[in-house]
């Protein structure tokens, strides 16, 4: 007798992803193979730069491939204490807290630091990490309500709506990784402060890229060192290496260590990235200038495809973003500029927060000229063909 | 003019848990401190095995030391690919994902299938990453019900609770990382058929320790390769590294690559910890006596600790547990351990299901049997005095 199996729904469901153009594929990659890559989130072309390999490879060697167990019983090692202070020290806080990654910070950071009797205001477009932080805080008692895209306005309204709640938190991401656009932080912190409102943001596209030197979206603001806020970044795109961190006052940090179960519950970051990430720390304390590079790279990239006729974001970092006609454009065009030698990223819902299709181009420090021509070249000479003229 | 601040409140909460005696706090160790460690959960001992340490090492020289981007996009490597067909061929499924913590796996294959409509029935002690997961679930439309620990007529019962509900899922650690103890797999996959449910375990401290060879959970109750069942795993405990995996079929996999939101919205693990992982895992094929010998070691340490009088846990993997009295007894005892020169794990509320505090210790494959004589030396000679006779 055929017994049904409790997974063969599995079946239709891809079968229905498959007809909207949605399944998705891992694609392994060789070390090396060949292409230019304006896809990944290493803005600064330090993931790959010697001293920050050095660092990572010396680490597994001196400490283990992996930190045994959570940060609370024996996965705090003084290379995770030295890469906080550092973080806390360059972004400007009181202090700070690494995490397994950004989206362990995130988790961290806002379920934390809203318990019940918390009505917590964010931004639409937030990335999906706030978004599920922020289900997980409803689930503990807290309130929410979702406010237009970087919209002050309906960020206050948002905020007005906290009925009976006793705090309330503002979140948002700072620059948004589809399109690659600025909330405005110094406007954000205004409307909090007038609700004595916290202000929780997520800075994982600013750090290194954003501000004088590359210190992110609170100095870029004005705002650095601020009690009020509390910021999350990752080390595993400017910094290139893996994990997250989040970077606020003392008490805020003390509360997490004690509160966040994402902190308490998970095996601490492997020595590796930690210590590629205070390399490539260092470095960018060393060489300020690698964050105005890749702003201006963007700027190029972005201005050339315009001029091209395509449809590109106005870049506020590192990120260009393209627009395309359909899901299956945007996988075709991606595809032949792969087989030209560039690799985009392809961004598809429900990675796109306004359903819209594209292509994600990201600058990096190390991009040369030549290297800006040739990706503008083949964007523009492999775009979809209308349906129209087909 | 004094303005008050959004986060005064954490004043209050800091001195609440202080009170409570709920304190915690980070202690950075040292490469090598000298201490004897039991509080890890490096349980075979290959965290800084030489060829583990060598793998991760030349992958972050090779690849980098970041994977620059989520797996969609540019973070997959010929690496994770290696990886994760030898994860499965050594668990004995289909197929696997590997995602970059334990907690990130866990809140994937949970979400990813336990969409609207679908009823949860899980065990109260599960880990929190279950729990959150469990919380994101139900955000998103399932129901749950919470069963007694390791209890299958109370599991049959929260089953048969799912109402209007038409898909069912049992979710349940497999060894209970606090006390050590197993659920009966083999009694909940009966149940869950009974039921046409789908089974999700986490057998993060199964792997590596438990069935012939450390083939986990599956393996051990007779069900490897069953294709209603759901696997997560960890590979910073028994593989000494960091990140985590789902194992299952084919189609479940699939699934999770274009649905579970910590896998398409996260960094790919580092490749330092991917190769380091890869490298325990060809090791524990080569040398299989390695779980075999941990568990040994286990009961031993626990046999020893009882004849002393402690309150101790019947060990069916690798942890060890002994009661303390309160929370503060544990905090000290485990404190003058220390001062003896053994390290062992201190566990209390929130970390604890039952609220009780107790001291963890972990065996591993390496300690010796003059290890495990001081180790029992030292948690008799450093036990609480009864508050009676102080």
């Amino acid at each position: 007798m055929e017994v049904s199996d409790p997974f063969d729904w599995l079946e239709r469901a891809a079968q229905e992803r498959a007809e909207a153009g949605l399944t998705r594929r891992v694609r392994p990659r060789p070390p090396d193979d060949g292409l230019l890559d304006l896809a990944g989130n290493d803005y600064l072309g330090l993931a790959r730069h010697p001293a920050v390999v050095r660092a990572a490879a010396d680490a597994a060697t001196r400490w283990g491939a992996g930190a045994t167990g959570s940060r609370l019983v024996t996965g705090d090692t003084t290379l995770h204490g030295e890469l906080e202070r550092e973080l806390a020290s360059y972004y400007g806080t009181e202090s700070a807290l690494v995490f397994s990654s950004g989206y362990a910070a995130n988790l961290g950071m806002v379920t934390g630091l809203a318990g019940g009797g918390t009505h917590l205001a964010c931004d639409r477009h937030n990335h999906a990490s706030l978004i599920d932080a922020t289900r997980l805080a409803k689930a503990n008692g807290a309130s929410a309500a979702l406010f237009g895209h970087a919209d002050l306005t309906s960020a206050q309204d948002a905020l007005a709506s906290s009925g009976a709640m006793t705090r309330r938190l503002v979140v948002s991401d700072t620059v948004f990784s589809v399109d690659g656009d600025l909330t405005d932080v110094a406007g954000l912190s205004r409307i909090s402060r007038r609700h004595r409102a916290g202000l929780l943001l997520d800075d994982a596209h600013g750090l290194g890229v954003i501000g004088p030197g590359g210190q992110g979206a609170l100095t870029a603001a004005g705002l650095r060192g601020a009690s009020d806020i509390v910021v999350s970044v990752t080390l595993s795109k400017a910094l290139g290496a893996q994990g997250g961190a989040v970077l606020g006052p003392h008490r805020v940090i003390r509360h997490l260590v004690d509160t966040a179960r994402t902190f308490i519950f998970d095996t601490g970051l492997a020595p590796a990235p930690a210590a590629g990430a205070l390399a490539a720390l260092t470095l960018l304390r060393a060489e300020p200038q690698r964050a105005e590079r890749v702003r201006g790279i963007a700027h190029t990239l972005a201005s050339a495809l315009g001029e091209q006729g395509l449809r590109v974001s106005a870049p506020r970092a590192a990120v260009v973003s393209v627009l395309a006609p359909s899901p299956d454009d945007a996988v075709a065009w991606a595809g032949r500029c792969r087989h030209a030698g560039v690799r985009v990223g392809c961004f598809r819902p429900p990675s796109v927060p306004d359903g819209r299709p594209r292509l994600r181009l990201t600058a990096r420090a190390d991009l040369t000229d030549a290297d800006v021509d040739r990706v503008v070249d083949v964007l523009a000479g492999t775009r979809p063909v209308p349906v129209g003229t087909r």
